[in-house]
């Protein structure tokens, strides 16, 4: 019976079409997209064409011949329209933790006379590090404040300079209000940095609209560009002529090929870029955002929530599900695009999913981890999900030696 | 008479084979390999590996089953071998922009008595801004002091902490000697930076046995990694447990999967990394070093100090070549592995070149580049680069119009 309605919800569902332009193996169900995004057939195409053509035939007269040069900007006026920004409030280039980095001194720079950075205890593990890193760099006068979820509004005063969060838990999936904790921070004139690694691409944004200082995000996730794929840098327009970021490399300059001694910011958003262009992974993400095109966030919103009010549903009626307790909000408006499960044999659960195909990942200690990515997964796909993970917690699958034996890296 | 000369010359050369590893256009010769390296049969086969199997199959899994997770160290591990150094002391990573901020910063912090930089004036400017970023986060008490390449050894004194420059000129390809510069600092109590971006893999380098500091360089000139490849840092064992880097990011950590809200760094020259690394670019950059296995550097050096000793008679006994003014050393023991010379239309002249398939490049303003990469460069390739380039300047070719246009990057 929900395979049935399941079924009725994939005849129904609008964006049924975009599974096409994925290679998914054939049979594999893959509850990991908020990991690594998984291979568009046109990235697949761009990545044998950068390869062959750009970089083998046409070697280094494609920086403009292929327009290398223009691809950061290119790229993040794709990711703006994707988080609701100005095509000249994004770009892309280094990594998440490096931008972080950027825009966190930016951000102090702008605050001379505040020294608290406010966070969040759960943040993923990299951006607490990072303030850590600017910290021991600029000295102790520098405090980061780390506070519970709930205590976040509670924690704002005029002390502090900058507030650094990142909106969907990557644990629970909880989500933040954005605009809410935005509009509190401007009111003490604290400035606000919001990491987007789980959010962009899953769930609509707004940021131009919200007034978000600072956003930084992950190329490789909802975004599907590819394993260690670029990440992105946001700085709302008003804030452009202001900011001075400490990783002024000469893709950052105003004109890089004068080869100046001193250096002087180009305008705009393109004072964020440091070195040379990560050209191949960041053509590859530029292919790869192009399933993006002419769909809505809200569209893939709905089809997420559907995908995972679903999902609850049918964990909550099958009691072989029952010792999975659910760590991700009830309410839709706090969730993310994941779900997540406390389970004390959670590890040796997901290896025994990716050993039946499904593909679903752990966070230690005990969480298992399912991201409903929207563009490439059926309703009938997650109903065989929860099939399939009903069985291996029937029929204790879970603990074969093979299973219960940790890897490296999960 | 020449052309035989140069056809004996590549019947006689020991590194002739090579060649067949690289997969660059028919009838090209491609003297830009300072800027960017071309495509090897290997990295092509790995890219479409990566891209085909590993992510479009494997997806999440090969963290594992493909080992991405230890990319960084293993790639590392090649460099290192091709540096001069040992394997546990280069990592790869990030850009040489951001590399060069992260070692100039531990430089600083190991040396907290002492406030001034050493570089160049002629320095690659990259490095410069980086500097110069990182003294605006640190404040005017940091002194940045330039200095004529011709004063380096004179400006050494107790007051610096660190000295940073850049063994190989971009433009006029002068060598520094790493081992003298780098002796002398250490009396003075400096410890050294020095970016390799057009050594490595054009010139022998002994970097443990020099005793040098801190070293970073590039994946994509004569490493021949791909656009915009992933960079490399170097850091002297002795120094490894005693510094502190500010991009700590979380595949820095001791145990990133831990997910621990403190910051603890991992152990030796992993505590470098920062984000994720960019498998895709790292792994092609990974099959390309593997055209150094078995490789001597000295066999390298002698083939590339042939190269140029050879164009540079060609040139100097042929009078449609006379306008050509030499800027790079005369002494081959002062040379890198490429050749500028002056001329007032060196713009147009180096589209002249492209355009009859000989690539070589131009730096503002008047500078004409000839990369000359041993790997895949044959003396009758040379021979022919020098005979196009003697018709174009006896023919006034530049003079096209075409080619006196100014296109955006070159």
């Amino acid at each position: 019976m929900s395979l049935a309605e399941a079924q009725r919800l994939d005849a129904q569902d609008p964006l049924a079409s975009c599974i096409a332009q994925f290679e998914i193996p054939q049979g594999l169900i893959y509850l990991d997209g908020n990991s690594l995004g998984p291979l568009t057939s046109g990235a697949k195409q761009r990545a044998m064409d950068v390869v062959n053509t750009q970089w083998g035939q046409d070697l280094i007269t494609s920086w403009n011949k292929h327009q290398w040069i223009e691809l950061p900007a290119r790229v993040g006026a794709k990711v703006a329209d994707i988080i609701g920004a100005a095509a000249d409030e994004v770009i892309c280039c280094d990594s998440t933790s490096v931008n972080l980095f950027k825009l966190l001194s930016a951000a102090l720079k702008l605050r001379p006379n505040r020294t608290r950075i406010v966070s969040e205890k759960g943040n993923f593990p990299t951006d607490l590090y990072m303030a850590q890193g600017l910290r021991a760099l600029l000295g102790e006068h520098i405090e980061l404040h780390l506070v519970e979820r709930e205590d976040i509004l509670a924690s704002l005063d005029n002390d502090v300079a900058v507030v650094m969060l990142t909106q969907v838990d990557f644990r629970s999936g909880h989500m933040l209000d954005i605009q809410q904790v935005s509009e509190a921070c401007h009111q003490v004139g604290a400035l606000t940095l919001w990491d987007l690694a789980h959010s962009a691409g899953a769930v609509p944004l707004s940021l131009s609209e919200w007034n978000v200082d600072f956003a930084v995000g992950c190329g490789y996730k909802y975004l599907n560009g590819g394993p260690g794929a670029p990440a992105f840098a946001y700085v709302a327009k008003r804030l452009q002529s202001d900011i001075q970021q400490p990783l002024s490399g000469w893709m950052g300059h105003a004109n890089p090929f004068a080869f100046a001694v001193d250096y002087t910011p180009a305008a705009g958003i393109n004072s964020l870029l440091c070195g040379t262009p990560a050209v191949l992974s960041m053509s590859v993400l530029d292919a790869a955002l192009d399933v993006f095109a002419g769909l809505h966030m809200a569209d893939i919103r709905d089809k997420s929530l559907l995908l995972s009010e679903h999902f609850l549903q049918w964990v909550d009626e099958d009691p072989a599900c029952s010792a999975l307790q659910l760590i991700s909000p009830r309410a839709p408006e706090q969730r993310g695009s994941q779900l997540a499960y406390r389970h004390p044999q959670a590890y040796a659960l997901c290896q025994a999913l990716i050993a039946d195909g499904v593909v679903a990942d752990f966070r230690a200690p005990d969480i298992l981890r399912l991201g409903l990515a929207p563009l490439y997964l059926r309703f009938s796909d997650l109903w065989r999900a929860k099939t399939v993970l009903a069985d291996i917690l029937t029929k204790h699958t879970y603990l074969d030696a093979k299973f219960q034996q940790r890897q490296k890296v999960t």
